[in-house]
């Protein structure tokens, strides 16, 4: 949860984007409130995830943040000053839209977390495909502390570690260390402070230099695939996996394995 | 399992509950029987979470029990004395009843667990939202050792912890450490044996020092949300979200984080 | 992924069975082609693992492998020589069928692993009950570095680890070493290198020390119940525990307990 900025208003986008050799960066930009996920941080979020949906250069998607805090959830000040019921079902299906935009995004995400990730901010981590986290970063699902049990974030982060440990983090609002979070299944990788960039590149440049088919295909059928029953489950893997050996990087793969050469992919 | 009693019968309950400060207590007093899920235990933890079901004063419930065990899980004597499968099936579907009970109480339940958690003792911690244990105690799921696999146990079980795990106990009959069982998320806590009392107070504490609303709120939405497909799983938060932020708690949690002082919650 | 055989063929079981005292070894035995999973191998898996659901000799089944690999998943060369979505298709839905099989069938199925398990070997792995490697054995699902994301695989492995981890070994290809297996729950246990048939004998021993009755009703019930509400779940484990109860072994089982002696079972 952010504190309360000095009523700071500015036109300027709250997130920057930025595009390299198909890593597509989305920055959070107002270090000044932990990087609140107010309407207008929602509301880019959103615009860039479904701009991103459409283009077909993007191979990975990196959600960082400027300063000290990864990201404190929802702006408190802004729903403060909104006290309705509507104003607040609307907030929060717009940022559980945004939540499921990564879920659903034909690429991977990866968080790359700094300082605090917490309620909203905490959700937007456990959404992302991946996650690397510097050492010094901390996890908590806070609400609680202000009288508001974190329900939306309680969707994503009980779908990444046990029920136990999400409850616990839920009901006493305690912050859970980085270590922690990656033995639990939060995050995948802790960085030290001053090696999280070379962390994420590490695994950027991993994505990258495989097939986008290959990638795309496999993002888009995890999530479906984890919500069916086991038999359905399969036969749509396979009918996914089938599809997928069509592919002219698949040919180029297995020739390239058995010639022990690396493959030259025709979708990078 | 425990070990047969000497007949003994008795009219008292064989489950004890003691209210303080918002913090009800219910402690199985039959340690010469390792506290043995027996119809008369059953009866008294159906009863005693029904009142609490209904009682606004409870801001949360530990499980506990006297003597070196935790519980045994159920009564085999008894068991064997009533060769019949209605008899059986009526059992376990009250024993089902009250581990379903704890998981709908609209309060946190918070298992302390000295000693062995055996059978349906084990699934009795499984239950809880939260446990606890000393750093001696012991897990098992060990009905395979008479014959009789702990089927509604692995329910119980098998939505703690990962399926391979629940399958080795359950098969094997094998006791796993308060560390282990900690490690796979089976339990959140281990305390030094002499230190147990101390880390329930801890946790207890931290939920009372919370908004009644907002963990009562979080407790009525935890499990059934994680059996929601996920974008049900969003609207239904979505909504209870909202309506949670609507409670005067929630204004005066703000208000107060935003000044840097404790809430004065309302509804404590 | 096997390194290309030199056309070796033969008429002969890639898989060979061995019975002793109630464990079947099923052994994938084509170690110059690193137990790949051709349409022989799954053939034979397919038409071994039927004979086993019929056999009531049968108390528990180990998977284990010739040479320095478990398994390197599907056979890349057979596959690129077929270039037919239709071949593609049928051959995934073999593949699938194989590992429901194991699922499915009526008694506990045991990984032993040594060296790798790649993409399906790997969900092989994750589709057994328990499973032990050796410590230098090693996971992955490298599909992805042909360009063919590991879809079915994907579908046991995500059943087995935390959402995040799965999706890692996905998309990046990477090997995962036992012992960080172990602490993600794809397996069981780590033995030494030199001491995984005694780990593997010590599971069984323990396994056909139990009655058989009781170790295929758990078999049968406890993927069938993790895939219900947690109500259904529990009607159904109660009225299959209700049925154990009523199976002779119980009886013998809770004598021999009460009278501290070691039970004999009927159904051994």
């Amino acid at each position: 949860m952010p504190i309360p900025s000095d009523g700071l208003s500015s036109t300027a986008s709250p997130l920057q984007r930025l595009d390299h050799q198909g890593i597509t960066t989305l920055t959070m930009g107002t270090p000044e409130r932990f990087n609140a996920l107010s309407e207008a941080m929602l509301e880019a979020l959103h615009d860039a995830l479904a701009d991103i949906a459409d283009d077909s250069s993007v191979r990975c998607v990196v959600i960082a943040a400027e300063g000290k805090a990864f990201c404190a959830g929802h702006d408190l000040k802004q729903m403060r000053a909104n006290p309705d019921k509507a104003y607040y079902q609307a907030l929060f299906t717009r940022c559980s839209d945004v939540m499921q935009a990564i879920v659903h995004l034909p690429v991977p995400v990866i968080a790359k977390v700094q300082g605090i990730a917490t309620a909203a901010g905490c959700q937007l981590v456990a959404s992302c495909d991946l996650a690397v986290a510097a050492r010094s970063a901390r996890f908590a699902v806070s609400g609680i502390n202000v009288g508001l049990f974190c329900s939306t974030p309680a969707v994503a982060l009980s779908r990444n570690v046990a029920r136990k440990r999400a409850m616990e983090m839920l009901l006493t609002g305690e912050f859970v260390s980085a270590e922690q979070a990656a033995e639990w299944g939060l995050i995948n990788r802790v960085a030290e402070d001053g090696a999280l960039d070379e962390a994420i590149q590490e695994l950027t440049a991993s994505i990258c230099a495989k097939s986008a088919v290959a990638v795309r295909t496999g993002k888009a059928m995890f999530a479906r695939q984890l919500a069916m029953p086991l038999d359905e489950a399969y036969a749509f893997a396979g009918e996914t996996m089938a599809c997928n050996m069509l592919a002219e990087d698949v040919s180029e793969g297995i020739d390239a394995f058995i010639a022990k050469r690396p493959p030259h992919w025709r979708h990078r």
